[in-house]
């Protein structure tokens, strides 16, 4: 497709140990090639189950041209479909999550089951089959608990991923869990460079105060200088968590490089990524029966990473809403018994993670701006950024698969 | 023309008794196409002569790229006029209406008759000639009051059309009315769907409270299931209006579609699209010398529909500003001596299209926020839609032959 | 390549004595080929050294992609570079102006000095060369104070220019002066508009007030009629200039029509373009030892003019924005010992310029929307606009020059 030569041209001066060329940062071609063909052959994170917890509850994903609505069933099944009625193709539901027995058109009335399939359709001619008319479906993965999609027809194999994931996860009990706050931020930035933000710690020292306060770079990357006092502590924590039964070598993208998971130690005597360090909520949501000073990362390509600790999670996801501009999503889950102002308080669960959002937000968009220009040349990653390399090389392995597959189904 | 050979592969998809694919709702290229080719191929309506009642005055008719001066000639004809200076091109008109003895350019005062004729140009080069350089004029068809113009070169033929509308409406006397209120409203939906809301009621029920107190479905679409009462109430007023003289059969986009007359009754015991259903003004508009509960309505393709009652009158027309962007333009219009506030109200008069105006400006975005997704593919009109299907037809054979015409001239 | 085809087309169009072609002034294809191409090949007038007095001080140039630091270095001499960091791109400086002793990049602290060169670079991994790694430098000269940058990579020779140029700016002492005032304005109109507004005075009568207090019309175009009382006083003025050493005859754009230097005489007893004609500061800033009603103007192709009187002047330049935005920047410069409120008052200084700028902005306005109507032509020009139609030609021929360079390029 002549739409995506520039593309191509672009994927092709990719370069081991630098950052990609430009047009793929900036232009136009690349976000529809991003939004429209990338990101449709690979697997999104889109939610927890906390976020359709009962029968009937839906949650929107959207991203460019998709609106997809995930909904839990009667039966419990957590099912996802396209948000566009059979009919004239009016958009469903407009709000952002919500809950009903079915839904209904509020163009002309259509109405469809939580499993898609339509009910009702007024003065129809003759010949018109219902069974060929309810909402179309989209591919879902429930991994413990964290829901994926995937927007193409042919979703990647992850079995492997799922049960890497699901070993560690589990322990936090997602189906337990409540939605305490969910805040959007739109970064002006292209989504790839929110990406690469997230996957180094090169510019933590500087940049996040807050953060600093419980992380320890180990726990980022474990080819990260540390003192002996540091060593000797994460020694014992790591001998620690093999007694409670919990711990795992880290898993870093192996095969596909789609999945990280990696138990962190977290600085000494704190418990939860908080500003004093300890708990945000006083009910635990793992299965270990104390507190711990760990917590469990999970990241996953191309669009989301997660930190559970002993009393609460954190997820975050990215999703392109232009070339320049990206939202990142953020949800603190407790325990579904927490009660606000009792158990938690919204100020001290979102903190942290909020400061430390706006921090990376300002430094992607000075990225941005920077690529931008014409002093822009494919630079040098430090050894600091490795998982920046990973990310961009799932990034453009993938994205060359794809369009291979496109040029292959329009010849 | 290779710029609109996405166009030429949507229209191939077209389907009888399907909506339109996709690219031809929401693509940057549709939108091109239809402002600067399809839609200059037509007729347009762009006010009646209420809105130029005097010698001076103009009113601006501006979609897209075109910016058009209606104006009264001295002579009292209504003329159209390109709204630029022959000199350096400045937009004369800013103002979207007023009056004036003359068009003097702002910029350096080049000065243009009601006509069209340029009358001075300080300091030219010897060889100039006033006489070329005049105002580009415009194609305009005055019927029975209502100002229609064609942007392009080759306007259709109307002759039947023309005939058929003034008769029924020059029983409204437009000549003799004023423009009581002019609102503008802008909906997030492609041009199309604020048309195909516009020609369907299947969606009335459910979404129209105001506007069903008067309405009375037949009145909309022949074929619409009515009561046995409202069967005889309807055949009582065919005969009532054959008596008058004022009965036609109903005219349905006869020989090239563009045109629909039809002379609707109302809900018993209403005279107006009002909400307790009484006229709005206290000063009859038409040539019968007793209120009627009845209303004339016309449909123009592609951008027009009016309804006339006993004492007012509302034109509605659209022009789009964007592939996801419709302006919606409403006149009412009342005797030319009826006073504000003594013999009409504004609020009385505007309350129900303005109401009902909203309603489908919001049904519109949902229409097309939902066809661009991925979810959207070409659905199936109930059997309620037909006058869509007769306004999709008429964008589609415009639509190809105008493309035909544009790759001919290119060529 | 492809991309410009429209442009060279376009470019083919151009006619002697008439306006541009439409899609040169409107088309996002001509805003993307002058400012890639056509602004790369010339020299642009970015600032003046008195925006960066001291060691360490620096200016941001910004048109469209290129962001360019200008700095005035350890050693007194200004240079530039562009404004991305070589590691991953990151925008370095984001205030618009500043002063430090190196620049750090906000995102992983890489610094550099004020000669550009790489100072510092954490962790990077072997045989990464820090001398290949500076910031990227862009040509400059400065031409008695004023700044001009080329951002492409073959400057057009600009001896003769820079030799008239400082003959008679040298007079006005620019590394003397301070910036008391600096303004930016966006017109919603190509920038070539603006530029061509710059170039006659034919609208000046009828939209100048303020201007016109001091103005004397054979200042801006020595063929323009003035009364026998007029050139009476010209000559004289002229006489009195070559007692003073200081008289040159017009310099109108000769070999390669870059630049334009005129000695212009002002309204009788007036001395600076104020509201009554006095001079705005106490302090002279020019070389000669008496006040005089002349101003020196100096206009560059394609984006800068510059009034300088015995007590101040004024620079403006043009960078594009969009299709149909510009910015306009107004730099009031004053002796370096003048102080606010003292010596001058801003609202003085400013008045008469900034609010001819606000009528040439409206005026650049409306002739940008009406040549964005399909009411458009390419006009003829009046006897008066013999320097729009200079600005056109210069456009046009480095236009085609470096389209030509471009596509040679591309092969």
């Amino acid at each position: 497709m002549s739409h995506f030569e520039p593309v191509a041209g672009w994927l092709a001066l990719d370069q081991a140990g630098r950052s990609l060329p430009q047009g793929l940062y900036i232009s136009d071609e690349a976000f529809a090639f991003d939004t429209q063909v990338m990101l449709k052959s690979v697997w999104l994170f889109a939610c927890t189950v906390a976020h359709v917890k009962k029968p009937g509850d839906f949650y929107l994903f959207e991203m460019a041209n998709a609106s997809v609505i995930i909904v839990r069933g009667r039966d419990g099944e957590v099912r996802a479909f396209h948000n566009s009625c059979a009919h004239r193709g009016a958009k469903i539901c407009s709000q952002a999550s919500g809950s009903g027995p079915r839904f209904t058109c509020p163009y002309h009335q259509w109405s469809y089951g939580l499993d898609g399939r339509l009910l009702a359709a007024r003065n129809m001619p003759d010949g018109f089959e219902k069974g060929a008319n309810g909402l179309k479906p989209v591919a879902l993965e429930n991994i413990a608990g964290m829901i994926f999609i995937c927007l193409g027809d042919n979703p990647p194999q992850i079995g492997r991923a799922k049960a890497e994931i699901a070993e560690q996860v589990s322990l936090y009990n997602l189906d337990r869990l409540k939605v305490a706050v969910q805040e959007d931020m739109v970064h002006q930035a292209n989504w790839k460079l929110v990406m690469e933000n997230n996957r180094e710690c090169y510019h933590c020292d500087a940049n996040h105060p807050e953060l600093n306060k419980t992380f320890v770079p180990y726990g980022f990357d474990n080819d990260m200088p540390v003192s002996d006092a540091e060593s000797g502590y994460i020694a014992g924590q790591i001998a620690r968590w093999k007694d409670l039964g919990i711990y795992h070598d880290l898993i870093e993208f192996p095969e596909g490089g789609w999945h990280r998971v990696s138990r962190l130690p977290m600085a000494e005597g704190t418990y939860a990524a908080t500003l004093d360090g300890q708990p945000a909520s006083r009910l635990p949501i793992w299965s270990v029966p104390e507190a711990d000073s760990s917590s469990l990362s999970v990241h996953t390509q191309p669009n989301s990473w997660h930190h559970f600790f002993c009393d609460h999670a954190v997820t975050f996801s990215l999703t392109p809403l232009g070339p320049d501009r990206t939202l990142l999503r953020t949800s603190w889950l407790v325990h579904e018994d927490a009660v606000e102002d009792v158990d938690y308080d919204r100020e001290n669960l979102t903190a942290v993670w909020r400061a430390t959002n706006h921090q990376d937000g300002h430094l992607a968009e000075i990225n941005h701006a920077g690529i931008a220009t014409d002093g822009y040349s494919q630079g040098y990653y430090s050894l600091d950024e490795g998982m920046v390399e990973a990310f961009k090389d799932f990034y453009v392995s993938h994205a060359r698969t794809a369009l291979t597959a496109t040029e292959g189904s329009a010849a």
